[in-house]
Order: structure tokens, then sequence, then C-alpha cells
């Protein structure tokens, strides 16, 4: 039997201070601490506690251990018409996102379409931020970064694939269309989190030891081997994704991250355009808005579910969350706390 | 019972002479029917004979229909940097696809990334070639066409969502790596033959009426309802691939393109990265070699198979084709023939 472990509800604004005062003491500048714990707070009143609130203990931890360099500056080191390629210097994941995605928005501004590749740089936590960030000031984005192995090719026992998250986002009236998806059929995150539930996956999320498909998150968890959304397809998709994160911007492959300690030095991709520059901008909110409203008439196969697009429920979580505050593990909270 | 269908083989160059025959009498320039033929050929030499020659007749169909207008010109509409919006006036999609592709490799030489959305185009057959062509000529590539409607939306009845193929594609060695996927974890094609040999689909391939999830092939046609790859997060890649795809090129979406009686008149986008720009070319080659190494490392299930990666096998399929001639089907061949 478990039990449930105690939740208490914290305000964003005290969040955000306590993640602010922790970052300055371990060598953030002022301005970057602010930067960092704003992201850290906004991804937890998403709900994407995973990249939030959770992860910032491991993240205080890597800079503790040289992993994430508090004060690392991005540095330019080759660039061509709109294509830019930089090294993050193993500067914090999240400084150095938001850097390539307000780099390769005015690339975007000057060339119509704009591209940043990043190696050398550190886990960006989660990746819909840029995808906020980049559709909420008018572009288009298209991003991935690449992850340790954690996911085996098709056919295969070993992770040799990383699941390597991909984002797109679009502008839509004043908010966005932000699609962040691994390649793997569920998080490590969400296995976990089913595996202290002792509940069943919906579907397949990876395999056993013997190599036979299961729903039990535990048996995952112990083989390691998660499965690829689409099986064959995820796991093609995540390889280019690889390849092209690593040969875009010059960095360390999957293959090549895995043989480290840890999870850091990862390669990513940001690509943005600028619709401002095609057409009746007018023309463009109606298209969007013909293609939801037509989506949103699909027939539920359950009559009490809502056919809800990527994104659209994080609006109503933020505001729950602004107005009850954010649901976090006293555990995770305390340990915060003793950072 | 089923009769096994009797096969011919034919020999690549006389499927070629045949296919541009049959285009100079429906109204094709010299140059454009010699074109669509080549590909019509080197996509069944590849082993893609679902979009090669068992689509020809189809494709034939439609010039005489008038929803393949066999002389139109694609025309550009509007240009700001690297990205061109094009309206392919209904022309051939082999021919205005091509054409995209050629225009994109040059915006990427002069602006390092480029982007050409394509709007009133038609089928692009194998998206793969795409991919290949601008591969082949040195630019990483990504690409995506929108579909009518033939997927349902995560907890849906209906399809609402197209397949919308993505292709991804990266110079290697003298060749190329291409992904090209559809949506669904299985193409219609795939479906109506396994159907046709009674076998059962080694995943689940989509939904029957009841709406549970089924590897009968022929409980899927039944219904209409091909799964997304990986679920709700293949429906969440179709829907923000068709919503890019319609404002990115300002042409018509699945659902408006699902209003119409046949397929015609889609959008597509078209991205390209010179990477010529990028730093030293063999440290490129040499990372990619790396990471396949790797990939090719992987510890099989079944020890009798290989670990390949997207593409791989097309080059063996290739060489037998050209070999020992391309399989088709009689009945399609004598189809073809009576065109």
């Amino acid at each position: 039997m478990q039990e449930t472990p105690a939740i208490i509800m914290i305000p964003a604004d005290e969040m955000q201070e306590l993640f602010a005062r922790i970052l300055l003491k371990y060598g953030f500048t002022q301005l970057r601490a602010l930067g960092c714990a704003s992201i850290f707070t906004d991804s937890s009143l998403d709900g994407i506690y995973t990249h939030g609130v959770n992860r910032f203990p491991r993240f205080i931890h890597y800079v503790k251990q040289g992993y994430v360099i508090a004060d690392a500056i991005p540095v330019l080191e080759n660039k061509f018409g709109g294509i830019e390629q930089w090294n993050g210097n193993l500067g914090p994941g999240i400084s150095n996102a938001i850097h390539a995605t307000q780099i390769v928005t005015k690339l975007a501004e000057q060339h119509g379409i704009g591209c940043v590749a990043l190696r050398n740089t550190n886990h960006w936590m989660r990746g819909g931020t840029y995808g906020w960030q980049a559709a909420k000031a008018g572009f288009v984005f298209i991003g991935w970064t690449n992850t340790i192995a954690n996911m085996p090719a098709w056919g295969a026992k070993d992770a040799k694939l990383g699941n390597n998250p991909l984002v797109m986002a679009l502008p839509y009236k004043d908010e966005a269309i932000v699609l962040d998806m691994a390649m793997s059929q569920y998080s490590y995150g969400a296995l976990e989190l089913s595996a202290m539930r002792n509940e069943t996956l919906p579907v397949f999320g990876g395999f056993d030891t013997e190599g036979n498909l299961t729903k039990d998150p535990s048996a995952i968890l112990a083989s390691n081997a998660p499965v690829p959304i689409g099986y064959w397809k995820g796991a093609g998709l995540s390889l280019l994704l690889d390849l092209l994160a690593t040969i875009l911007s010059g960095g360390l492959s999957t293959h090549e991250l895995s043989k480290k300690e840890v999870e850091y030095s990862l390669s990513q991709v940001f690509i943005a355009i600028d619709i401002s520059k095609l057409g009746n901008h007018s023309l463009i909110v109606k298209a969007v808005e013909e293609i939801l409203k037509d989506y949103h008439q699909s027939l539920p196969l359950d009559e009490t579910k809502k056919i809800v697009y990527p994104g659209e429920r994080i609006l109503q979580t933020r505001k729950n969350n602004l107005d009850k505050g954010i649901p976090v593990l006293k555990k995770v909270w305390d340990e915060i706390n003793s950072l």
C-alpha cells in the first residue's frame, strides 16, 4: 500500500523568489537568476512539474558539480545569412535556450527564416518554453534537443537513441499553440509516477527485460527500454533529430553524450519563421480558427471527454495554479528550502 | 482463399519510357513528362510501389478529370529574404515539388536557410523524393505536406486529421539518410495489402467501429480510423503540420481539402539548410559515421535481424530492381498499358 504523498500549495511569486534567492547563492547574476527562476516557476504554473519545481534540486546539484556553469556566456562561432552556430559554454540550459530563441527570432525578422544551432549547452528543461516565447512574439517555431541514450532502436534491446524532444509552435491570438513532445511514448517522469501509484499504462509504454511490449511502468523502468512513439517511426525520427542537431551545431551526439557520467553538453536546434512577412495576418488568424473549430467538432469516443489541441489545457492549469497556488510535493519543497 | 496475384518484372527504362509516352499523350511537355516519368520510375525502383507504378493510373485519372493540370506553371506570390510563397496552380504535384526543392536549395545557398511554402499543389507522391534530391545536392531538408482527413484526433471517432507525411534528410557520403513518414502507424496501402493477405498487423494499426484498438487491417479499413503514431503524440504532430503548412503557404487546410470530392489543392512546406556554410565538412561526415556506427551496434532482440536506419534498405532494393527489373502486378501493368 502506498501512502498519498503530502502536497502543499505554493504561490507562484513565493516559488519564484525562493528559486531566485537560491540561484544567486550559486553564482548566478541577478538578471540570470531572475530569468531562470521565472522559467522554472512558469513551467510549474503550467503544470509541467517534472521540468519545473520537481527538477530544480537536480539543476542546482548539476551547478554544484560543475556540469552547469552558472555564469558562462554563449559565444557565436559561425554565421552565414540566417544561420548562426553558438557555443553554449556549458551555461544553464534555460539561459542559453532563451538567448538562442531571441537570436533566432531576430534572424527571422531579417531573413524571413532563421536557424540557431547551439552546441555544448545543457538541458533546456521544458522545451515548450521556447515555443511559447517565439510564438507569442509572432513567430512560427520549430526546435529540438538531443539527450543521452534512453530508448532502444526498433528491434533492439539496448538504449542507443535519445528521446530528443521536438517543439513546434505558432502564434494564436494573444497566446500560442505549442506542441512539446519527446520521442518516447511516456517520459521517465510519467513512468515513475505511474509505478509509484501501481497503475497500468493506458497504452504500451515500453519493453520488459524479455523484450515484450508492456503496460507495466515498473517493468519498463527495470529494462530501461521505453518504446518510441509509433515504434519504428519514432525511432527513425529520434535518430534524424540527433543527426541534424549534431551536424548543424557541430556539437555532441546522443552517442557521445551517453559516454559521460551525467547528461550535459547537449546539442540543440532553433528555427523561427517571421509570419508577419507572409501576407495578410487576419487571414492567418482566420485559417487557424477554422482548423481548430473543425478539430473541436470531432466526435468523442467518450462523450464526457473534450477533444483538445496540444497546449490547450495549459491555459486552464495556469489559471488554477495562479489562483490556488502550485501543488508541490512537501518533500520536494523541503529539499528546495534546504539548498 | 486468395490466389497469389501475377507479378511481372519490368526493366526500369521500359517503365520510364511507357510513363513518358503516356504523359505526353495527356498534355505534358516533353521536359515535364520525362521528369515525372523518371520520378515515378525511381520510386518504383526504390520499392515505394504505392507511390510509384501502383499510383500511376490514379495520377492519370486525376489529369483526365482536371484535378491535376498537366501544363500549369507554379507562380511566385510573395517573397522576403529566405522565404518564398508559391502557388502551384494545380500543376502535377511532382513537378511542383521538384521546383520547390530547387528553389529552396537556392534560397539556402544565399541565406544559409530557406523556406518555400507551396499552396494549391497536388499529391507529391513519394515525399522522400525531395529529401533525396536536396540531400544529394548537399542540403539538410525538412518538408511536409498536408492531406485530406484520414485519421481521427486522439479520443475521437471521426477522421479530422490528415496523415501529413513528414520528410527529414541529410547528405551522407554520395547518398543520403532520408526519413519519410506519415503520421499514421500504417499507410492505407499497407493496410489494404495486409487485408488482402489476411494478415494480422504486428502492432495496433487503428480502431474498429467500436473504437477499440485493433491489429485487424480489415476492421481499420471499415472504420476509416488508423491510429496516429504514438496515439495523442502523432495526432498533435499531425495537427501542427497542417496548421503550419496552411499558414505558411496561405493554402487550404486538411479541413478545407476534405470538403472536396477528391484530394487536390494541397499545402506543402520545404525547408533547406546549406551545410557547406557550417564549418569543416569532413567533421560532419565523421560525426554522421560515428552516430551510425554506434546505432548499428545495437543489440538486436532477434539476432537474425539487422538494425537499419531510415532509408538504409533502399539502396539494396534499388540495386535488385535495377538488376532484375521492377516487380509489378500484372493487372496494374495491363491497366497502365491501356491508358
